[in-house]
């Protein structure tokens, strides 16, 4: 893997970066589109190319069990397995662990787990988190954390942030210099002196590039920001940062001035098979009895195939008739708007207009439901 | 419409022909995919344009029904309402009305129903069936008619048979020469007479084209092809001849070779949503456990987007997985395989080998499902 910074914004954390694996190039900050079972949901491989997006994500704990990294090894790998042309980062599996996991047991060890298909128990350790995603041949890896809900106490955090770094050191020296670049990951909650300590632990260890985790999981976004507005300016420039499973637009945006380069969620498909989808100026639901006839695009302003081609008079038509072209055409542009969303911060980063674009867009976008 | 015929197997009741409409040209014999409520299922148009679709047949009842005509037509139609640029057949919504409809009654008039999604009260006449069809901006339109399970009497299927010609004639006179191509449709169950009878009065009816109607509705396969070769003979040569609702290879192979023009089915998307695709020799069902680790695509001899790029053993994960995109891809290889075939029996009666296409397709393909 190779980063490199072409620009930073004077007025504040921003930077305009470009990642390199052997799976091609892409320009920071980036927006991942979430492949969690190798497939983001409802599209095929080529749209979230032809989408903008150059780096997906996937999700090392549901391919552990299903189909099986053995199996997608020869298989020749992830890559050529789902058809996926470009990078991809797969998350170490330790939210899923412990979100989805049925009688779920934590040791030094590593977590011992029953599988949410089909009951059988696993050990999930550093060093067996770390050979699945070799196998499935990522070109960016996580090590295994412990990622904990919020609010917790200081000390549970402290000790999932201290595990989390020990877990790490056992990842790395596992992995050592084999293919794909692996990633440490921050922990400590909102608490920033335990932040700081897992940061400087982590670059003791010596990492590719830096995830933030254990954040957008139940915290006021406030204090989330504040928590990244005093880690980021610690972190090295010269390693990517990866802020974890945070996709609102509005704290997206706010994170990159912070100086994050890499975001992820599975908001934008999600909220698209239920019918959200984003507008320029904040979310609408597509099965308001308002657009039964309304046979403007989703948003005016939107230059992706489904505002292109369909009124929201059709994709209305098609969510209230469970249609399956319903949930792909409206995963197809929530995606758009969030590639189209980093395209913008990556000119506004470029032409030195960040402040700018920042406080139109803080102007424009509200993230409660509007009416329009 | 314009129809007109290129050449014809001397051997057999095989034809190729054109079939052209305001809204451009389809080769014949021409296997239309179903898009009963304004989509054919997961597939966006272009899909189903690249497939080699140049006709879908779109469902009256549904559309009457959710989002409704008037609706269709103030968004400019259903072409531009779909995104479709092609020919569309909408059938009259009479075996829907019969098979879907709650408390339906049946009258000279019409047929009283409730609406299977609210149980709102209609009355469906046979001018309300075309107007719905002109409102809809159909290219080729089908008339009222009255579709019998088979087996039924022959008192029942002769009434049925002879209302069906006196609501057609209705219809005709309420179409008049109103855009759009006002086919009549032949019922008679399996009775030849009946279906000569009602051929005759159709045609001094006069339309455009004539549909079979009332096969492929739990009558034996043979005694379907055998009312087919009885009845076909008859039917003026100049006329386009679409066979409703039928699609299973073998049996469309030799309806081709008795004369048949036009196809439609919604078998193909359905089962790929089940997980059943076509192969050359015959059907196989994915989710089989012996195709876990096949890294071979569906079919060696598709050309689909589908075999060039995807395993069976990806596919089968995204079917167990229950993702979006496995009922998509495979929804995508089956209409594929069907237009194929299409494309296989017209280039066999352009070049004179129709004979030796058929002799080779019955002694490959079986309609079973097989072990590949």
């Amino acid at each position: 893997m190779d980063f490199r910074i072409i620009c930073t914004d004077p007025t504040s954390g921003g930077r305009l970066g470009a990642l390199r694996t052997a799976h091609g190039e892409a320009q920071t900050p980036a927006f991942m589109p979430v492949g969690t079972q190798a497939t983001v949901k409802a599209l095929i491989p080529e749209e979230v190319w032809e989408i903008g997006a150059r780096i997906i994500l996937c999700n090392t704990y549901h391919l552990y069990l299903r189909p099986g990294a053995e199996l997608i090894e020869r298989a020749g790998g992830l890559h050529r397995f789902m058809n996926w042309q470009g990078t991809i980062l797969t998350d170490s599996g330790g939210y899923q662990v412990l979100s989805l996991g049925h009688l779920r047991k934590l040791t030094e060890e590593g977590v011992r787990f029953r599988s949410h298909i089909d009951g059988s128990s696993h050990l999930f350790t550093p060093e067996l988190c770390v050979e699945v995603q070799e196998k499935l041949g990522s070109d960016l890896l996580m090590p295994l954390d412990i990622c904990l809900s919020l609010p917790a106490s200081r000390r549970a955090v402290e000790d999932a942030s201290s595990r989390t770094t020990r877990w790490a050191r056992r990842g790395k020296e596992y992995h050592q210099d084999k293919p794909g670049a692996l990633f440490g990951i921050i922990q400590g909650g909102i608490y920033s002196d335990l932040r700081l300590a897992s940061l400087e632990q982590l670059e003791e260890i010596g990492f590719a590039g830096l995830a933030i985790g254990g954040l957008s999981v139940g915290e006021e976004k406030e204090a989330m920001l504040e928590t990244l507005a005093r880690l980021l300016p610690a972190m090295p420039p010269s390693k990517p940062r990866y802020l974890m499973g945070m996709s609102a637009p509005s704290a997206l945006v706010r994170s990159v001035a912070l100086g994050v380069d890499l975001f992820d969620c599975v908001l934008p498909t999600r909220l698209g098979r239920n019918g959200t989808v984003y507008c320029q100026r904040g979310k609408i639901n597509i099965d308001n009895a308002r657009f039964r006839d309304d046979f403007s695009p989703i948003d005016e302003t939107c230059d992706c195939y489904v505002c292109r081609n369909y009124s929201r008079a059709y994709l209305r038509h098609l969510f209230t008739s469970k249609e399956m072209l319903g949930g792909r055409l409206l995963s197809y542009h929530n995606l758009r708007f969030m590639e189209h969303l980093m395209e913008q911060i990556r000119q506004a980063l470029r032409e030195g207009s960040f402040p700018a674009f920042l406080a139109t867009f803080e102007a424009t976008y509200k993230e409660a439901s509007i009416n329009v």
